[in-house]
């Protein structure tokens, strides 16, 4: 197949080829502009690219936003000057100047696609396998709202999730995970295009990939079509339109491009994929695909015959408008709640039963259990809110009661099963969050946050709202051991722009946290929670249970024992408890002592100045930092005159509190600490 | 099959049923007596694991390390009973005290298998998914070692790689990465059993995992047995017979099993998964399987059973031994650099190329460069060292000139292509170390080292030698943008224990930094690389080049621009020319400055007090640190008086240059921040 399409004539002069090759070109010409980017992609994946938002995508490109668009994902994001000459073609908001500034400093047409800068980008893609994952979620989240929303007579939601699709993406197991989900679930608004170039960077696909990506995608439950050659443009159609005609199933369609197409010397070659062609082969390439105009130049028929999808756009959504307007006549409250929904919003009152939770906990507990009863009553008021965890629901408390799982036979279920997956999760669930009209959360022990990392950092610098509700946050877990024992990831996580992490201290900062967690629109919210038992602060002393205002500063001062401090003792999560009983301690001997909790750094570190030195004065250096996790970095806090303890390596297996004990997170070691900080 | 495998009696009265029952008792008591642990899978995978050691395991109790032996490798960790009940009754140096101390603080049994820490055990498992892959790279490890080695007459190589996989360890995308891999690898002597037991935490497996598991590997080119029951001991072993007859593909045996088979009221439940059955369960159980015996006890003829494995065992070595001292006379250079490689120990001379390059880059070069001059100079004295890269060996520099790629048809090519597949590659890495014989590296870009994370840190805990030569190692990567441009990584990396990160400034620290990779027995040591050219430190006015005995102690004074310093400058990587530029200004300002290069925390803060005092003496408070990451953490070093020149957020699309001054990556941002910080 593809040495037939290598052999065929991937031009012509018709309108639809004369589109293709202008797409070809303004692709081509900017990287040669950039000097910098990947051509191949682009000339080999043209045909298919324009097939489908020619024919197939509803879109409209005067409105980005519409609610029920067809959602493209552009899964190698290398290829973005493909994307980006669509976007310019079809009408978006995307400039000529815009094309021709590719990769600059400031541009809106970045090396990668970026969510949030141009418009008309889904998602986030470049790190591979990211972008297949988030269209898994984006259909995810159509099923969903489809289920919620829709009423007879009333399809108000009711559009599919394309991609185009790379052999490095079916390689990576971000996207095998969602693939096998996308399966399992019978998502069968999904079609993807799998631009199957038998070229990787390393030369010829055999060298790493000999696999049956056919037989392994049946296998998985998908339909799939083709193989179809890259130019065929009939086969693709035909190809799309069987993945359309397939509800049950999602499709992947195969296509057999050439990596480079048009290229004399670079077609069918690693060498086209990923730097400039040089002026040269650009020369060839145009003489050999007929291509008669100058870089950056789109003739008139061109623009002309793209430029249609503005006015079938706006037809279309005009269409939807209409139908839209019958469906808040029928269902009011359905309409406005959609309404909200999709724009984010929060109705009012959402956190009436949550806050009632708030100081309701006098015995001590775990902070995973009070994260489940939080989520309870959270869902109660917003049923945007959905999730599960990635086979730990049970340990995580991520089960929303009474609302059953999701599952093909059951596509009103709220619970989410993702199985053991969890970069496959992160990336589905910021695929929802993309889609819009849901906030979703997803649950696995803390640890675990490093097979996902991938997907949390691309939903972090995509500012995407999800929950991450990570259990399990400290050695205090006892018998599971190193391999289960997070010991760097609350710091790296720190390090990690965008993401917000809270580890509160007691079922109060739980409560706060979960609320901060919702309102954040910004970006994903992650939780750090405890297996074991904690006891509320103020049972230890804290002057008074925190507010979310308290958590929301990231830091606050649960106590001060005496007037002006001597010494500051900073605690998270499950050490606060040693903070507040070493300060007691201390205390009794005269010594004056604030106790600071600190659920966040993020959101302490975004106070002003102002209250940052209320908290932590510049002239106290006697500072002492405590967190079952790794010592380093908390010098941020404690400086080069105090302490930490903390943890200086990896965990042990034993009981949770024997655990504890030997790595020195005890009151005692904290007073033996802060001593020593004081020079007594 | 499964609902007849129920059904049937999984237990007997003759010796082999009888050591199977032992270890299910075993199992079931030591995570009764710990209150904590996974009995359901000990009791399902008895028999498939007992069939498996019994009748083809070829192994040593009593020399755990004989090289030929069999590899096994329990991937569902959580199973670990499972595997110490064999270890105890196979005779391995593992009491009936140390299976009694189950999950305690301090025992050399816990909660997940620790290799290192128990006698048998091959890697440390836990983390799903980890395993599977850390097989396939024992399998390659076998492979490249046989090709090296053996010789007509001389298979002195020739062994198998087992393992026992679950659900979760194939919902895992890592597995699948490395299952890919191995399949166009053509690993043949890879035989995994499938506990196939349709049971995940959250219920049925049908909830996340619907996929045909069968069908799915023979696309990924395995050959598949089964199913066969789980208690079907003739058909296990035929299952397996058949894999070991299939000969160049790998094998999955897919075995039905009960998870918590003879609990009358837990088997087949999630219920049984992760926590102990309970005293009277437990006796329902025994009563069930008809097991009289008492807790933790094993009667004399099962003992006498399974320890014939100790007699076989040693037969088996000392055959090898005999072949082997053949081998040695035939080929005793051979015989000599075996047994050096599988003890870890480095030729006599193996640096002298490396050594030889260090002084020789007198242009600007990247990093990325010399580090590929620097295993080229290695390569050629060390045979061991073997790597590549997932699919950007170009960009990396991790190919070995002249020694072809590793395929079906070339295995003695010396250069791995592990595909998009960093997760894969990691955990295929790790499993390469874990045989021994072989020092592997892998490359990707550093960003990339978040997909790879979750198999980073298993090798970091199990302090296996690896090399990653992670380069494009910060924003001045430039175009390709912020998906692909670290920021938090570095600093991420640090808090990870036991990996040695090293960002060299200049050819002469990246030839230090590949030499002390190649030394570090105890762990992984990570390489991040520039993608731009660094000039040499010396043309900038650093003292002298860096040997790599500064580079080894972490940091040193590049240079002192005056007598004792008012200020010290700190600089990593590519920002050390940076400090070096500010330092030669503010000089001519009478200002005394230091210039530290500090390419290794870790490296560093394992240095005595005095050496640290000596390069970062206490009373010099006015500090400044320069790196290409974000900020946060370097207050370790700076304190809460200093300053940082990083990142405080993602980066953005542009040419490396105009990336790094847009993010204030200058000489007089520097100046400017040293100002501030002397209060000038």
């Amino acid at each position: 197949m593809t040495t037939a399409d290598r052999l065929s004539t991937g031009t012509g002069t018709d309108a639809t080829w004369r589109t293709i090759n202008a797409i070809r070109f303004l692709s081509v010409d900017a990287v040669q502009a950039a000097r910098s980017g990947h051509p191949g992609a682009p000339l080999g994946g043209a045909p298919m690219a324009w097939v489908l938002w020619d024919r197939f995508l509803r879109h409209n490109p005067k409105n980005p936003a519409w609610t029920d668009r067809d959602r493209f994902v552009l899964s190698n994001g290398h290829a973005s000057m493909l994307l980006y000459s669509l976007l310019h073609l079809t009408g978006y908001d995307l400039s000529i100047d815009d094309i021709r500034s590719f990769r600059q400093l400031g541009s809106r047409t970045p090396g990668h696609p970026e969510r949030g800068l141009t418009p008309g980008v889904e998602v986030t893609t470049g790190p591979l396998g990211q972008g297949f994952a988030n269209g898994v979620g984006m259909a995810l989240a159509e099923k969903v709202l489809a289920n919620e929303f829709n009423r007879p007579g009333h399809e108000i939601i009711d559009h599919h999730t394309f991609a185009i699709v790379s052999d490095g993406d079916l390689e990576e197991g971000v996207a095998s995970e969602a693939a096998s989900l996308a399966g399992t679930l019978g998502l069968g608004k999904i079609v993807y295009l799998y631009d199957d170039n038998e070229i990787s960077i390393e030369g010829d696909t055999d060298l790493a990939f000999r696999e049956d990506v056919a037989a392994r995608f049946r296998a998985y439950g998908w339909h799939v079509a083709g193989p179809v050659g890259g130019n065929d443009l009939e086969g693709i159609a035909a190809g799309i339109q069987a993945g359309l005609d397939e509800t049950s199933r999602p499709s992947l369609v195969i296509v057999s491009t050439t990596i480079g197409y048009g290229s004399p010397n670079k077609a069918g070659k690693a060498s086209s994929h990923g730097e400039a062609l040089g002026e040269d082969e650009i020369s060839l390439t145009r003489k050999a695909l007929s291509w008669e105009y100058g870089p950056f130049e789109v003739p008139e028929d061109v623009r002309t015959n793209a430029g249609a999808a503005v006015v079938r756009g706006a037809e279309r959504e005009s269409e939807w408008d209409g139908r839209f307007d019958a469906y808040a006549v029928a269902h009011p409250e359905l309409a406005k709640r959609l309404t909200q929904d999709m724009a984010g919003d929060l109705p009012d009152g959402w956190d009436a039963d949550l806050s009632a939770l708030a100081g309701s906990f006098t015995d001590p507990v775990a902070t995973r259990a009070v994260s489940g009863k939080a989520l309870q009553a959270i869902a109660a008021k917003l049923p945007r809110l959905i999730g599960g965890s990635a086979d730990l629901a049970g340990s995580n408390n991520t089960m929303i009661s009474g609302r059953g799982s999701f599952q093909p036979e059951s596509p009103d279920g709220r619970n989410l099963h993702f199985g053991v997956r969890e970069h496959g999760m992160g990336a589905v669930i910021n695929g929802m969050s993309a889609h819009g009209g849901l906030l979703p959360y997803g649950g696995t022990f803390l640890i675990f946050s490093d097979y996902m990392r991938g997907a949390v950092r691309v939903g972090a610098l995509s500012e995407l709202p999800a929950v991450w509700v990570w259990t399990h946050d400290s050695v205090g877990l006892g018998e599971d051991g190193p391999t289960h024992q997070p010991v760097d990831q609350l710091m790296s996580l720190r390090m990690l722009p965008g993401l917000t992490l809270i580890r509160p201290a007691d079922a109060d900062e739980t409560i706060a946290a979960w609320k901060l967690a919702v309102e954040n629109r910004h970006g994903p919210t992650a939780l750090a929670l405890t297996r074991q038992a904690l006891p509320p602060l103020v049972l230890l002393g804290a002057t008074a249970g925190a507010s979310a205002g308290d958590v929301g500063r990231g830091a606050y001062v649960a106590r001060d024992f005496g007037g002006a401090p001597d010494l500051i003792l900073i605690g998270t999560g499950s050490e606060v408890q040693l903070a507040l009983g070493a300060a007691s301690k201390l205390a009794a001997e005269n010594i004056k002592v604030r106790v600071v909790s600190m659920p966040s750094w993020e959101l302490f570190d975004a106070q002003s100045e102002e209250y940052r030195e209320s908290v932590l004065p510049r002239s106290v250096r006697a500072r002492v930092a405590v967190e079952a996790g790794i010592s380093t970095g908390w010098e941020r806090y404690v400086g080069l005159d105090g302490a930490v303890v903390g943890m200086e390596g990896f965990g042990a297996s034993g009981s949770g509190g024997a655990v504890m004990r030997h790595f020195g997170f005890t009151v005692e070691n904290v007073v033996a600490k802060a001593r020593s900080v004081l020079g007594r």
